[in-house]
């Protein structure tokens, strides 16, 4: 039996262009002899849809593509993901479905049995689960189709939901000869060792292959990484797709290859994450411009180093906008990295105008530390936007998580910008990638990366003034919004003093408002801002 | 028997606040002779509480304060609303339930049977549906207990939902002698009515009275307006509570009063969920003091109404910013507004550094009109911001859902503000309110309700440059989003060309980036922007 799994990247909304792709797919699979072809869930409709599952028209949309496509799968075996309406008693009004298709003829459904609504799924809003585990004869072979949820709770519970159905051990009754799983599995850091033990531990309980398609690309904050698999009956790793690009995952299930293990996944896997996570937002939108402000500090300078892996060093323009807090060394510094990076940068003095509006309002009022600290990032962020209006250019923020976490970030300043992306990298990580980009050689300038942190909004100012040593802060930050430790465990694990911990923790709160406008961030941690942790502003809870 | 439905505000997390409010409750119950008292869903910890509800502690910290509690429920059969750990085989970790207490002892819980999971609900992140339909006996009275949603299945399906279950029907067959009814029931425009057939429905169909106890108050951007009320077993509406503020509904059931109808409930009670939207904002959060910048126009106009009913006068500082465009009665208009409503009102020109900012960028590029035009908006953004950061008082943000609908808004501009008091209210609405605030005398000098709408950002500007008439684009935009209806329905129900529609949708969807960066804004209607409307930015639908 050849399988080819079909790791595309869909466009959320864009019908016509996921079913080229499918097509497409189809057609490399008959002229490449394969037996049964798998694409990503929701292939046709790109996932997440969203609330565009509300629009009727949409449905219909899709379900008149699927009948167009038919065709395409003469000879083949075809797993297809789409929603479809659900034909049974319903609560929901929709399924999150695999069409199957043989030979041309669509012979039946599978409707995702387990649906994860949490963190940033809420797959309940839309969908009504499916009754039971179907099995596909195709060949003289047993094929029993999952749609991605349905295979994790095989190894207990995810994201705060213990299933009461496991469905891979409903197929275990059934003697199955392939597993095929479907999914729109999102990356974050060290998730593929995680989804491997599923697909590991499915494959030893059926005692049969199993075959993962993945979707890659980017949608708004979200981030597929691909890495589609084919595990072995005995539950070894035996193939894996690439890694955030497009890839068939070609499986020949009567060759025995050896198992392989899973490559280095952490700070490279991070960097293509965000440089894809960039990309996408921009091509998906038909958008090629970007700007940012270049401070010299580092974390614009990562930014710059993934918007140029991402859309070409002529595609980008930095400005450094220095005030009188900026020290001559930050300037010389983001010169050096745009020669090295082959970006153009302009410098332009925020001083005089700050001078103005100090100028300006100081008979109002005698600004204190805070107003005038503010300012400086608010005319920034006035220029740099007058620049994108100008050029159709989207402005690039440069925040981090760290930064967001505590509200050490000015809002409609530095929090201006139409995609965050750093906005889920904490300050530790944003060393560690830059580290990771001069591994083979000086890109980033070694002086940005030796300089202490600092805003440079009043003479003198380093972060730790306001905030913790980001050793400190981060293994907090982590704990608390990725692991939901509670302050009191949170000081015990690291020693700390509970109400140090508890004040941190007051200030992640504090912040909820800003954070309510901030641009969308590229999601790479189990938990990111904004999408997937629902916080509200107003609540007396910590 | 003697009812008492206890309409409180509780603030979402104020563990202490909520259960001091249920427990002086009681005490009035006791006091006044009452038998039965109940009060509105998930009361103990503020309803929607989000994600609060992942954190153990914090269903630690309900579960030890319901034990404190049933003291004082002494010589009382009372329900109050809180999440539990769900007892049964599992998916989800709570439930959303009721606690039942006689004469002092906890004698079991209500489940929530039916879980909204659509617009700005997500029980199903949080909660497992509970199973059965359980009836307590009080004082030989057999008293079913529903919770909010459960009574809603009976009169068809809500909410993109069409539940497998009917609770109302279950309890049909147990002959009970009065239903009681929790609710978190959010407002929006002419809700009531709904509200009220959903519960004559149900008093018919079980032939016994209900009473419904309504949570009231404003929780970021939700606000609840109350009404409790009480339906005879004819389904005749008896009693109502008081709405937009705290009141207990005191129902004997041995008197036979006449049936009331609802009140007049559009524009007046559309006022009243404003005023409280910005009220529950600061006074749930400590904060007193309000700025909002006062340009003459209609829409900052009536901010200024809502906030100075809101938190009085003297918390209110209003700030003209003029520009070379704006004019000279504009600013008469708002210093006569600001007399009437005896607010601050300081004229600031922004011109000089408009004219700064020109110079300054000009060497750079020569400013396009969109340029110059953002210029202005992001000029007093920063100005009212620096004010904010002086003073701790927040930005109230004037915009409308008509412009925010349109993208019709600057980023970082006018777009800043900690709370958007009209971002669900539509232009039109905006009048309707507006008018209604005169309708006993000039509150709004009668010049800012003629004069053409314009956001005097260049000369001789009108909104009608860019947009369509409010009173065609109104409803087109209300067609669209409150009711789901495709461009094709639009453009035959009001005789408009396709294109037409097609462009106002197509720029709905292009603003979203924008609306994603919004503050919040106190929702009023079926589908308000951001929570509530989940589109993504990246999309190839419409």
């Amino acid at each position: 039996m050849k399988i080819q799994a079909s790791q595309v990247n869909p466009t959320v909304g864009d019908i016509e262009g996921n079913a080229r792709k499918v097509v497409q797919a189809l057609e490399r699979a008959r002229k490449g002899g394969i037996d049964v072809v798998l694409f990503p869930e929701l292939v046709l409709c790109g996932y997440p849809p969203e609330d565009l599952l509300l629009d009727h028209s949409f449905i219909d949309a899709l379900e008149k593509k699927l009948r167009e496509i038919a065709p395409a799968t003469k000879g083949l075996f075809a797993a297809i993901g789409l929603p479809r309406r659900n034909p049974r008693k319903k609560e929901k009004g929709l399924c999150n479905s695999a069409a199957i298709f043989i030979d041309g003829q669509l012979v039946g459904f599978k409707d995702k049995t387990l649906l994860p609504t949490y963190d940033v799924f809420d797959e309940r809003r839309f969908f009504e689960p499916g009754e039971q585990e179907s099995v596909f004869e195709y060949l003289g072979w047993k094929i029993g189709v999952t749609i991605c949820e349905d295979a994790w709770q095989h190894v207990g519970d995810v994201g705060y939901t213990d299933y009461r159905r496991d469905p891979i051990q409903d197929f275990a009754e059934k003697e199955i000869d392939l597993l095929l799983n479907l999914s729109a599995s999102p990356y974050y850091f060290k998730r593929q060792d995680a989804r491997l033990s599923v697909f590991e531990a499915c494959a030893k309980t059926l005692r049969c292959p199993v075959v993962v398609c993945n979707q890659v690309g980017g949608n708004d904050q979200v981030v597929f990484d691909g890495h589609s698999l084919f595990v072995n009956e005995k539950g070894e790793l035996i193939q894996l797709a690439k890694g955030f690009v497009e890839d068939d995952l070609i499986v020949d299930s009567s060759t025995h290859a050896c198992p392989c293990g899973l490559p280095e996944n952490g700070t490279r896997d991070l960097y293509s994450a965000l440089v894809l996570g960039v990309r996408d937002y921009f091509q998906k939108q038909g958008l090629s411009q970007a700007i940012l402000g270049l401070s010299g500090g580092v974390d614009s300078t990562l930014v710059a180093c993934i918007a140029k892996d991402a859309l070409g060093a002529d595609k980008i323009k930095a400005y450094s906008l220095p005030s009188r807090f900026s020290s001559p060394n930050s300037y010389t510094d983001a010169e050096q990295l745009a020669r090295n990076l082959g970006i153009s940068l302009e410098k332009i003095s925020i001083d005089e105008t700050f001078q103005h509006m100090l100028d300006w309002i100081t008979p109002l009022f005698q600004p204190t530390d805070l107003t005038e600290q503010n300012l400086q990032p608010r005319i920034r962020g006035t220029l740099l936007m007058s620049i994108s209006n100008q050029s159709g250019a989207i402005l690039l923020n440069t925040g981090n998580k760290s930064e967001l976490a505590m509200g050490y970030m000015t809002l409609y300043g530095d929090m201006c910008g139409g995609l965050g992306v750093l906005l889920d990298v904490t300050k530790t990580q944003v060393y560690a990638l830059a580290r990771f980009l001069n591994r083979q050689g000086e890109v980033i300038p070694e002086a940005i990366l030796q300089r202490v942190p600092s805003a440079e909004l009043k003479e003198n100012q380093t972060d730790q003034d306001t905030l913790p040593p980001y050793d400190v802060l981060d293994p907090i930050l982590e704990d608390y919004i990725e692991e939901g430790l509670s302050p009191q465990e949170i000081a015990i694990k690291h020693g700390h003093l509970l109400p140090f911990v508890k004040d941190v923790i007051h200030k992640i709160h504090l912040a909820e408002y800003k954070r309510r406008q901030a641009a969308i961030g590229i999601r790479v941690t189990q938990k990111c801002f904004s999408k997937g942790r629902n916080v509200p502003i107003v609540q007396r809870w910590r």
